[in-house]
């Protein structure tokens, strides 16, 4: 299987070192910036293509793992490929490929970090296809990649995308938040590492509502208010407590 | 050395767990329900007491770990006792001990489910004492139970409260937000697991607000506006959204 990747970033490092370590080595790497591209297609064994337009044509695979907005002149420069052509953006619909006869989707849904390895066999990829052949190509190379494969839609993607943002960007402003509270107050950020880890930890084996705890769920409005006032130092954090303090007594969990 | 602990809950539960798994048996337990007195006692092999009267005056040690508005109470009846009577309150000052001699805090910073088992060699205990010969006392005993001590005013324990409300409250909040976002959709909340996971193993090694990323971050509005287009029908996540992805703007992290 000939394999391209366009792109360089975290999706394609990481999905690049993925597919390497399962047995499909990728022929090229192209990205905007060349030097880039040169540096993932050393760490893959690829070559490295300048131009968008020196891509393979007879790839069986072309992986878009660029910025969203660029993915359409991407899958542009690709028009005619008899091979499949897939985006990794969890925001983009797949319509975007809709021109390329063998198009779809293949989203990891995790947070890459370029130098921090990841498990891939334990990466959720989300996978759409315009039909059926595409589907079962997609199938088949995300399964020797992954135990977790699912197909979800351009519009599922959308929510899975929201729905990550809460649980990943949001929850991690949270702890940049605590940070800075025990900062200010001269403490270690570490006191709280086991606390974070914990708090994963429960929603693996359970739901999320079931494991809600603190004072706005036990409705301690003493403690909220002894919190608020702590936190009149700094009005946006006080203003989150009292928010995310709301929708806890609201929706109870 | 002679323990005694008030209360039956999730620390007083946890808490005796791991004493007696250090090789120090409790030997009384007493709780406002006697059933739950008899439970826990039971558990760890201690004699269960029907009024908190009926504790042992010769003690030396005496956890009170009820909930806050009941530490006074039970502090009052323990007046004149010699031992050392400490409290497990993240929210609770230390003078509310203050007429017993030998008086302290020993609060354990972790989430605590009754029926979840915690390694608490690695839950950080953080000790405040009103003399240095309980902070010794306390200081030993923690040191065996835990390889995370530390010593923690009354003013700093009450901001560490509130950052662990942001690191675990909201953010476990925040993930039932995101379980009902994908529920909404037909999607599996076991998509999300290996995120959450992830988002808590990278600020085990690095700081929070280093591994911040997402369309906030990024300053995408594009993207913002689509999420916020697909939230219309919930005005409360909405809300949130718009107003977390407002507070990562405006500290970049």
């Amino acid at each position: 299987m000939k394999i391209v990747i366009a792109g360089s970033g975290n999706v394609a490092t990481q999905l690049g070192r993925a597919l390497l370590g399962a047995g499909f080595p990728v022929a090229q790497v192209w990205s905007p910036t060349y030097a880039n591209a040169a540096e993932l297609a050393a760490r893959l064994g690829a070559a490295a293509v300048a131009e968008a337009g020196g891509l393979d044509r007879d790839a069986d695979l072309y992986v878009l793992a660029v910025k969203d907005d660029a993915i359409p002149a991407v899958a542009a420069g690709l028009a005619g490929v008899p091979g499949m052509v897939v985006h990794t953006s969890g925001t983009t619909p797949m319509h975007v490929l809709s021109k390329l006869p063998a198009h779809g989707v293949f989203y990891p849904l995790q947070t890459f970090s370029r130098f921090r390895e990841i498990d891939f066999s334990d990466v959720p990829l989300c996978l759409e296809a315009g039909s059926t052949a595409v589907l079962e190509g997609l199938r088949t190379l995300a399964g020797r990649l992954s135990s977790r494969v699912y197909e979800v839609s351009s519009a599922q993607r959308r929510s899975l995308h929201v729905a990550a943002v809460f649980a990943n960007n949001f929850s991690n402003h949270l702890f940049s938040i605590a940070a800075g509270v025990l900062n200010d107050s001269n403490l270690p950020f570490d006191l709280l590492r086991p606390l974070i880890r914990e708090t994963a930890a429960k929603v693996q084996d359970g739901m999320p509502a079931e494991m809600q705890t603190g004072p706005a769920i036990r409705g301690d409005q003493q403690t909220i208010d002894r919190h608020l006032g702590m936190l009149q130092y700094k009005p946006e954090w006080a203003r989150l407590y009292l928010d995310l303090s709301e929708s806890i007594k609201k929706t109870g969990k």
